[in-house]
């Protein structure tokens, strides 16, 4: 991604102004994600150390002219060795209390670089950093806007393509293809097409069953566009539709209606997933076995977490799924899913397939 | 993977075994590369405990079926939160001294689960570990000769497919779509296809580009085939090559020559790496900007480490990549890579592509 020439400097000018509140006079970024919305660098490994006065880039040999060209105007350094780059970058810069993402350095790494820096305090930080990339801004709501599209035409596709015999790796494949020829850049995840009794999975891999008559088919699929990732969960009916079948779509398809109309600015990340759930009753709660949905952005999951126990209040600009599901043992699973874009007072649809319930012929 | 059924409770044994040299009690385990190793649980989360008497796989909601299918013989219990989870399981089994990954669990759940078992003792595991999976059996290499076999025949096959005016995208899809067609599961990696001027980034992401005479076309390539991983790089030239190109080709084409023929048991890896790299020679060394191997199982990479600082090894059984390559600054780059499978005195290519330079009409 090209970025504005505008937009890491402020981001990372809102990093540093909360190092007064976490006690540290720099920030050191081991999650490659964070280190790409920082500073450009799309590399799959490397270091960033933020202070008031200097940013550091450190990559190993294979990565230095593609950091220099991606992290344009931010110090790089080339490693041999990690640790021993990252100490000695501490080292030679003027700092004491190093912030750090405890839920993103191994205790292994972590344990070797305090033994490099003795002198140096280092302050786990946890929740302060879980929101950073949370709340999007207009760049990155175009590309995930992008993103969706490309990925919601591929499903729609789909559709004609989806016949008696063919495979879940057959239709898999031609999914990503035709995303893949939209534009997308990769997948997001490895395509779900989960039928039959397959579909019971929440998370199935496309296997070598073949489609057949009666069959609930669940397509989750997303793609990565510029470095931003889009989800949606269709569940299609393939020719034939027993009544409860068309029960169970309508329970899913109310659960997913409420949700997606609880979702604004303000709410509790919780009660979203309670709207979801409730909806289940008694009869089917137990049968809605995951949460109710999730942050989406550089990463497919990220926060905030709407689900049963979730402390996360949702706000303007943040990007999440809805996607309650019901997954009946031995019989077949539903799952519905739509990203979704948080406003004021509603949400607005980035994913585009409707949901009502299709029957392919 | 349905495995044999005495493989899982051999390579669990084996760790058991260790228990006493690593003053251990009991291990648990957060890599899902590992808990697939011993478990058999192909899902994306979960925790695997062992002790001597007994072995529990943890899972959320999301994967409760799949693991009592997956990982028969093991009893399976379905957690909403990791951390009460584990504790709850850990307070229920006699026992104290429990071994982990130390380069597996982040800092935060570390302190998270610290906090909730103030009574056990933590014992971080990191080089015990570190080649649980090196060595492979006889199951795991008929996969990987099958990944390697999927992933060369690809390559070869999209040869009379590399015209002048493709881009680099439309290539890296046609690779994938006949891979996938040819049964592997997903990508190992991204392919890379980096032409002309993008060949120099070792780790670049196929572009827009299209190809054009003169160019070096640097493809990078693997499958994972019932979750076995397979890499492979060929370096073709399209239609014109330059007395410079075809110097430096033999030159890299050299040292992956001299370093296949170090490999076999015994040999250090550092001395390996250092076999590439003396090839170099003074005017070629600093362009040679990465280590010349890696292990290959499960992850792409994995132990051991063939680069100049490693410490470890090379044993029968293991599989590792050789892969030196030479990327000159605003020029191009080329790279040379087998997956081999180490034998007692010498080793055995996976990957099939003949390396003598392919000059493409």
């Amino acid at each position: 991604m090209q970025h504005e020439n505008n937009v890491l400097p402020a981001r990372i000018s809102r990093i540093i102004q909360k190092f007064s509140v976490y006690e540290i006079d720099s920030l050191i970024f081991f999650n490659m994600n964070n280190i790409r919305y920082l500073s450009g660098f799309t590399g799959s490994d490397g270091v960033l150390i933020i202070t008031e006065k200097k940013i550091i880039l450190l990559v190993d040999g294979r990565y230095t002219i593609q950091a220099q060209a991606e992290a344009a105007g931010i110090e790089i350094v080339e490693y041999r060795d990690k640790i021993s780059g990252i100490s000695g970058a501490a080292r030679d810069l003027d700092i004491k209390h190093i912030g750090f993402e405890a839920d993103s350095i191994f205790v292994q790494l972590y344990n070797q670089l305090i033994r490099q820096l003795p002198d140096k305090i280092m302050v786990p930080l946890g929740e302060e950093l879980k929101m950073l990339r949370a709340c999007k801004d207009e760049t990155e709501i175009s590309l995930m806007k992008k993103a969706a599209e490309i990925s919601s035409a591929a499903i729609c596709g789909l559709i004609p393509e989806i016949k008696a015999g063919c495979s879940e790796k057959d239709l898999a494949l031609q999914l990503e293809v035709m995303a893949r020829r939209s534009g997308a850049d990769q997948l997001a995840f490895e395509a779900i097409v989960a039928s039959g009794e397959n579909s019971v999975l929440p998370h199935a891999k496309p296997t070598e069953r073949k489609i057949k008559r009666g069959d609930f088919i669940v397509i989750d699929f997303g793609i990565k566009y510029c470095g931003y990732c889009s989800d949606e969960t269709c569940t299609f009916v393939f020719q034939q539709l027993t009544a409860e079948q068309k029960n169970a779509y309508q329970i899913v398809k109310r659960a997913y209606e409420q949700a997606v109309a609880a979702v604004r600015a303000g709410a509790a990340a919780a009660a979203i997933d309670q709207c979801a759930r409730s909806t289940f009753g008694e009869k089917y709660g137990r049968y809605f076995s995951h949460g109710t949905g999730h942050g989406v952005g550089l990463e497919v999951h990220e926060a905030p977490r709407l689900a049963f126990a979730s402390p996360d209040i949702l706000e303007e600009m943040m990007v999440v799924t809805v996607e309650p599901g019901l997954y009946l043992p031995g019989k077949w699973g539903i799952r519905i899913e739509d990203t979704v874009l948080v406003k004021k007072n509603s949400c607005e649809k980035l994913t585009k397939m409707d949901k009502e319930l299709i029957i392919i012929e």
